[in-house]
């Protein structure tokens, strides 16, 4: 039996849970949906089941595993391994690396789940040479890292990356985080969720909800069929996404200067070909030339993978 | 005579020039306004007349000096000593270190402005420990430096740190960057003055204009003065400023999770209580409590020589 890593990618929607190798490939994996209201004891217990499922399966034992790493979304402080506060899930001052730790019987590497996916592209995806990287995901919430110098920066109190949390319109529309008008709150897909809830509240936005499957809310899957198919409310819904995720990340590029920018999350996957232009021309638009000279803005092609692929990279990195 | 730096401050509107120290004192010290239409030759021309006349005086010979350090303004080809291109100077392409090199027999260290003035406040001002901080400097434009893990950091091109071209208005107004809405277009100097010279166009801002000495356009530090007098033109005016400021540095805090925040520039300094509150403010608003537990805002104690200490830090550093 080759050895093996636990990965484990809390998100705001899911758990997703996969065994690894050394090389970072997946060898089997579990996804669970997580509903938002799920309070620490509950998504603990699912984790609990789900990681000891998965081991039972493969025949593999916690102690004989290379490691485990834990991923989850939000701010956390990586030395003390708590969660301070999620604005995706209803935790606040969780010891989550004491918890996990207890569940698998050994250490758990805990970290930020875009800091795991920043670190995941930078291992395994990104080219020969790049040292300054910045990643950003775009789902449910949006959140990022940034690699400097060949490593994750975290900060003084490692909760460096809140991409989705630079503030956009100050006196903007409210954020989970509790703040107003950041990122995340006017181009993640709550943000395009709770747009289209409105408009279909109002009565609009049909060829939208004409696209959902029968019983099912629509939601940015079929704003995105429908802007691909034209339609000018889905355009307008996806217009302050591509607007201020382009703003975002044009100030990053001049903020930063990186080598490279990794777009990943399930918005950012799936509507790749409609927010990828809307970004590039945001940068062209915005940034000096000396910036964009040695800058490449690309999509993840680890896909859904990436956390997994980071915890693992994480684990290894950790050995070594 | 004890051991001297040449440290030269080229600004969007003045030339400052000192002799310091290897502790980066200042000994002596020229500035001279530099009109912005200016065209880089009569800009060398500038520097080597006050340079020479500041050494003559002094009684030292170029030779002789421990080092000479220069900043520009605007984003800086670091590793060719090149400015590619600058907002509020009329300079493309210049070899500018190579032009200063010839004028003093000697090798120059060229620096962006804001980089030197970063590296000052860190070597001779922040607190013992501090490893991550930001400089942003508030004056004709706005620009910004990042020290990560103790040192400079320049990104890919060596062009990071511009936090004047975040964008905080996606088709907001023109910047002296090429592009719109950048911070430095809605907050900075030129910005103030820009929408004062509007109000006055429109036969408004009469209690401004009356605090500038006769003759004298008014400009910042009038508006400055009516606002502390409660005038509400001149607290509408710098509305924009504390508004976009605000939210720039706590996206900044959300992003970097810095131990320090320093401003400079002389409408960082000049305006400091009037700025200061708004972007506390704005920072308790916005940003995680996780990045605020760790977080200094002030102004630097360098006050306008922070550049030229900087640039003596750069020569001590580079010698030791």
């Amino acid at each position: 039996m080759a050895s093996r890593i636990l990965a484990i990618d809390i998100g705001g929607t899911k758990v997703l849970m996969g065994l690894l190798d050394e090389r970072g490939r997946v060898h089997s994996r579990r996804q669970e949906p997580v509903a938002p209201e799920r309070d620490a004891a509950a998504c603990l217990e699912q984790i609990a089941r789900m990681g000891m499922s998965l081991l039972d399966e493969a025949g593999v034992r916690p102690t004989e595993l290379l490691g485990v790493a834990a991923a989850a979304p939000g701010p956390i402080d990586f030395a003390q391994g708590v969660v301070p506060a999620t604005p995706n899930l209803n935790w606040s001052g969780l010891a989550l690396r004491r918890e996990l730790s207890a569940i698998f019987g050994r250490d758990v590497w805990l970290d930020n789940d875009a800091n795991l996916a920043a670190w995941g592209e930078y291992c395994f995806a990104a080219p020969e040479g790049c040292r300054d990287m910045i990643y950003i995901t775009v789902s449910t919430g949006i959140g990022g890292a940034l690699i400097i110098d060949g490593a994750l920066y975290r900060g003084v109190s490692g909760g460096a990356g809140e991409l989705g949390h630079m503030v956009m319109i100050p006196d903007g529309p409210p954020c989970g985080c509790g703040g107003h008008g950041c990122l995340e709150a006017v181009a993640s897909g709550t943000a395009l969720s709770r747009e289209l809830a409105a408009r279909l509240a109002a009565g609009g936005a049909q060829h939208i909800s004409a696209l959902a499957p029968a019983g099912q809310t629509p939601g940015p899957p079929e704003i995105a069929a429908a802007a691909r198919n034209g339609d000018p409310e889905a355009l307008a819904l996806l217009q302050p996404v591509t607007r201020y995720l382009g703003a975002a990340i044009a100030g990053l590029v001049n903020v930063f200067n990186p080598q490279l920018i990794t777009i990943g999350g399930g918005i950012g996957l799936n509507m790749a070909d409609l927010l990828l232009p809307a970004i590039r021309h945001a940068v062209s638009r915005h940034c000096f030339s000396l910036h964009q000279n040695h800058l490449h803005i690309r999509t993840t092609s680890l896909g859904s993978d990436i956390v997994l692929k980071g915890a693992a990279a994480a684990i290894l990195r950790a050995r070594a």
